[in-house]
């Protein structure tokens, strides 16, 4: 078995706040408030959101208060489907740091800054495959 | 479709040198030296590896230098494949931040801190389902 990124958690500043907002991005959890943490599946694994100084704390490190060089990305199918994410992450009062554009690489994407300044790129790129479950596939 | 994290990047400083590391932990790519980027396939979504600094210029965002509020991690199904896992990192060159032991959630875990800096919790959570393939299901 190869290895797998089988989590990916977040540290977030009101976890309330956080779960409000990715909800309104579509995302769905059964996590209970009294957990304190929010999981949502994805696909073959985990995103999840944590307050961060508990994930700091957890992970060993120290924090540096800002970005710290890991960026998320959710492909979709169209430079259409791009844009119209990016409206709804705006909707949801996400910053969009740079609208739907096409890219030096060949494809079309755009950057939104969630509640906790975390960037993700929404993204259509015509070389992977984009399964209609939402699988990415590399060529 | 619900969205998804569809690509995972982190930001490094030598791309060879990290290629060789994570190619060390059981990772597959086949991006050539040429793309200046590796991708490796995890499951329904794409794990990479690119320069620090082309990364951040491509998320909108300043680097604040060190970790910034994101940590990956690898479920196993069992604390000895957890232990193995982190021999086997500590055997490529990661620094262990923290060696199996069991959480307050239940688990069992460790921490490695990759080359970068970036750190790696590798899991057991009992209470989730790690599949033949790898794929990590919630209850």
């Amino acid at each position: 078995m190869e290895p797998r990124v089988s989590l990916i958690t977040i540290g977030v500043a009101d976890l309330e706040r956080s779960r409000t907002f990715y909800e309104a991005l579509g995302w769905r959890s059964t996590s209970k408030p009294e957990d304190g943490v929010v999981f949502f599946q994805s696909g073959s694994m985990v995103f999840a959101l944590w307050g961060r100084e508990e994930l700091r704390k957890d992970s060993e490190v120290e924090d540096s208060g800002g970005w710290g060089g890991v960026t998320l990305a959710c492909n979709l199918r169209s430079p259409a489907e791009v844009d119209a994410f990016l409206e709804r992450a705006a909707q949801a009062g996400a910053r969009i740091a740079r609208t739907g554009a096409e890219t030096f690489w060949g494809g079309y994407n755009g950057i939104f800054i969630d509640p906790d300044g975390h960037p993700w790129e929404i993204a259509h790129n015509p070389f992977w495959t984009v399964t209609d479950e939402g699988d990415v596939v590399l060529p």
